[in-house]
């Protein structure tokens, strides 16, 4: 069965929701890894039809990408992952996944809370590359 | 154009953000003063394929969408946007759309906050239909 389809209700949808759910968390998993420990890695996860939109600020491709999360105004930070919602993205074969959050960064003594979307689509590689980012602050 | 390019830095990327935001900002109106004023009427936007997943709970088409939406333990509310970010879905000719803002409910002193995430995906008739739709309160 394809990433495409959830299936009727049913042992089908079930197990395509668990498979869909586990491939969204490892990725969340590795990309708030990567953002908070090896930064500059970041942008093998994009391609150069990729889009990023952070708050509110847009750039498109990886060198542009790069260029965004790299220039940041903070060096070191902590994501801490509170919800992780994850779909098929049936025309796509890939995954909506939507995040939310909190952001720690050094010397702040309130954390930021955050929600972040992606859309990963599959590569010719056999895995997923990032092809819509969103990023936003919350604020209360 | 179709709306799965950006195009490159230049006019025609300006032309096409602009469009892509002009949609974006329509649909959200639409969608939230449905939701306010006319809740019935919302599973009109979405087509059997559609996935909703309200506060981790997901489901699946027109009917449990539709079920899901009416079932809400409000019946009046009053949705205000603070940010729409919208990016063109190269894959699908379609627009990703993500919202945060604030839910009124009567009687709440306090509004609550949320985000929510839209893939709207062109439908046979010449307009779009949301093919993925994921909601989460924010909470401080």
């Amino acid at each position: 069965m394809g990433l495409g389809e959830w299936g009727k209700r049913g042992r089908g949808r079930e197990e395509m929701e668990e498979q869909v759910e586990g491939l969204g968390r490892a990725f969340v998993d590795h990309y708030y890894y990567l953002f908070d420990n090896d930064r500059s890695s970041l942008p093998s996860l994009y391609h150069s039809t990729s889009m990023l939109t952070f708050e509110g600020h847009k750039v498109q491709g990886v060198d542009e990408i790069s260029q965004k999360l790299n220039l940041l105004p903070f060096d070191q930070c902590q994501h801490v992952i509170s919800t992780i919602d994850s779909q098929p993205s049936s025309f796509t074969g890939g995954i909506m996944v939507f995040v939310s959050g909190s952001l720690k960064l050094p010397g702040e003594e309130h954390q930021l809370r955050f929600s972040q979307m992606f859309h990963l689509v599959p590569s010719s590689e056999g895995s997923f590359f990032v092809q819509n980012d969103i990023f936003r602050l919350n604020y209360g």
